[in-house]
């Protein structure tokens, strides 16, 4: 399954994928392009460096949302692309982009939802009081932070952390978990049914 | 620190605390009197058997939360209780009640706050295709579920879970940490700055 990842930035979640690819880690998914909406960002670079197809689609160059994700869309096209992962990514897409990719679009985000959902998630733990947050992997649907949850594992709040440092610590479970998961949506292992998703190997049933 | 503990009806978590205490578990805690606002529940026979006071003070037989929660402080008093679990207390609390044990009044909830607040938690959980949830301890304050938390374990939501299978296993959890909080707090090691508490193991502090 040809897979296309869009980024905004840094790009270390594309870098997991990229790393998993090069260990032979990713299945039968294969990363074919990966487009940012923002020229000369490090993901590019990374792609570059990984020999990966990428490609820049400005949003700033469109009038619209949709034109710009038909833009996008016309890109993944091009790379006969079948699922989406959101690496990163700070545009929301349009109802037309979510449904041409039926739970063929991955999103990640740094809590267990449904707490804390939409910006800064950590922080919003670290006001909260939270002891523990996480990492939720999930399909994007129309809503924001709300499609069906594929993976979730769980993170310590430490006593001293920042919004940073439990970030950080999030994101290197949200490495590990994000190339199983496109593992296993590339593989069909995936499952969905209204709001449940089965097939992940942390439901237990590898 | 002499501890009170309401009880509703079974009573498992008043079963922990009291296994805890015949371990010798609970540090300077002690058990000093069980309340139940309903007669001839299980957790009564619990406390006969472990030989510790108990006393019914049926909310049925007051007018008013508050004068109910009035005649509980005097069976407290009775037996110098300086803190209070509710251990399965289905009795919501007066403001009254509340602000006479500041910081000194515990609870559980079967998920990780701020999700799934309120009743049936681990139904709520399955609802949501939740792959997480887990066991949340926490200071009682006036908002519903919403006090400073001290304590979360996570559990994992398995692709055959009943809201009852999760229960009980998110319950595994809540009596192994209840003891834990309880001997923290009756040591004086939990501080509590606005929403956040600090001093339980789980900080990685302990």
């Amino acid at each position: 399954m040809r897979v296309g990842v869009l980024v905004s930035g840094n790009g270390t979640n594309l870098q997991a994928l990229l790393d998993a690819a090069a260990r032979n880690e990713l299945g039968v998914a294969q990363i074919a392009v990966v487009i940012s909406n923002i020229p000369n960002v490090p993901a590019l670079a990374r792609a570059q460096r990984a020999q990966v197809p990428h490609a820049v689609v400005a949003h700033r160059d469109f009038a619209s949302r949709e034109a710009f994700d038909r833009a996008m869309a016309a890109e993944l096209d091009a790379h006969q692309v079948e699922a989406v992962v959101l690496a990163g990514f700070m545009r929301i897409l349009s109802p037309w982009f979510v449904a041409r990719y039926p739970a063929r679009i991955i999103n990640t985000h740094p809590s267990l939802l449904p707490a804390f959902p939409g910006k800064d998630a950590p922080a919003q733990a670290l006001a909260y009081g939270a002891k523990l947050s996480g990492v939720s992997v999930h399909f994007v649907d129309a809503s924001l932070d709300g499609g069906p949850l594929i993976a979730q594992r769980a993170v310590p709040v430490r006593a001293d952390d920042t919004a940073h440092s439990l970030h950080l610590r999030i994101q290197q479970q949200e490495h590990a978990l994000l190339p199983s998961v496109v593992k296993a949506l590339a593989s069909g292992a995936l499952t969905v049914s209204g709001r449940h998703v089965l097939g992940h190997d942390s439901d237990g049933h590898a």
